[in-house]
């Protein structure tokens, strides 16, 4: 399954070496993250909304070329772990105008109620698990 | 009632001006704000414990000079309205190095529940609500 | 002249209250201010090319209603003042959802060199001056 | 070597699940590095008045446990890779009151000049190197 979002830097994101800062590429993954999961018909809302969250476990970004407030980046997404209780995301970023790749990251995550206990998707959701699945499965 | 808070500023604080940015006075104010929340004994952890919060009604920021890593801020800090139902606070920032200004503020405030439904404190929190008066009129 | 800039919520820019962070609006006013400047042919990497910057000199924000995760900002903009030394825009943020207000606002501004001096844009550069001065008469 | 740094966990860096955002903890991270880099007498202010700067390459956080406003995190910081070249930080973050780690990770930075060019801070500076060797040796 391909999926990739755009978005724009803006100036508050860059710092004094006049580049993107580098903590805020975590932030355009998660917004790269959310827009796949409404793509994909799972919406954070609607998620919260069954009392569930999708906390981040790890977080690991190589950083190989900087961008700067104007440019547009192109957040590829794809999941390639997942079994209803954790799941791994990984991204490529690109800056669209070289067509360089800018970071390569990847996040895992857990399922757990909006009190942050742990649940396993599949026992809690058939639904929203079966969604998850299918993103999984169809990449291949 | 004199209360100043100090800070340094992080490099991530900084844009690509080279400065800080302007939008994290803002959030500067709201660390003086809580600083002293706890320094007159109604912590931020206090007053949610007890279902309240304190959202931002208005902010005012005039920017005099800029600061930048490394900087160290001193926020002074005054209850200059009160009455229960709103507060308005005012900060001057200085440079400590300098001295000179660096920010001039006000913010002002309401009390709400957690649900954000506006209340009055003096009705219903008298202790906090004359821990907060003892700070406004000590001022004077 | 009129400009809106709509833009979705991401979830880093909630807090524990649930709704928008309050300094964050600062920020989305500068992502509609660069919009602006970019769709008035002025975008701020031509503006730094020339050796220009607009540093930000005032902020007032009024906050009237809260937002969340996934909500959708319109922030309409308008010049309201401009003599090629200082500038000053309006700004109204709106829920598209609901049309509700959710912040009405202004920023002034004043023109400076890249080592922050400031300049009278219409003895510096008189193509940029026209073009701000369009942007501001076009409003009436 | 060891160095711990302290820090308060301000309200706007939580978000709506009621914790700190993930993305923060990039930052903190951040400041421990700059105050260690202070603490051994190589503060960032300096590195980048020789003409230098130390941009990240990598970072990977493990997230362990949640903290929220008002908690103290104690960050401890050690190098365990350098050559003049290249240089691996580890930490582990810690919430002061609980004992309990709340984060552990690490990052990799090179050396470059202010325009991001790579350089070998052997070659370039070698009162600098020094420093970061001591600092690497004396963990052992």
């Amino acid at each position: 399954m391909a999926f990739t979002y755009t978005r724009k830097i803006n100036y508050y994101e860059t710092d004094m070496m006049g580049v993107v800062h580098h903590s805020n590429y975590i932030r355009f993954l998660e917004e790269a993250r959310c827009a796949w999961l409404e793509y994909v018909g799972i919406p954070m809302r609607e998620i919260e909304k069954r009392g569930y969250t999708i906390p981040t476990l790890e977080v690991d970004v190589k950083y190989k070329k900087h961008v700067t407030q104007g440019d547009i980046l192109a957040i590829g997404i794809r999941v390639t772990e997942y079994n209803g209780i954790k799941m791994r995301i990984d991204y490529d970023v690109k800056n669209v105008n070289t067509g360089e790749v800018v970071v390569e990251a990847y996040t895992t995550h857990c399922f757990t109620t909006l009190q942050l206990k742990p649940i396993n998707m599949k026992k809690y959701d058939e639904e929203i698990y079966t969604k998850f699945a299918s993103a999984h499965m169809s990449k291949e």
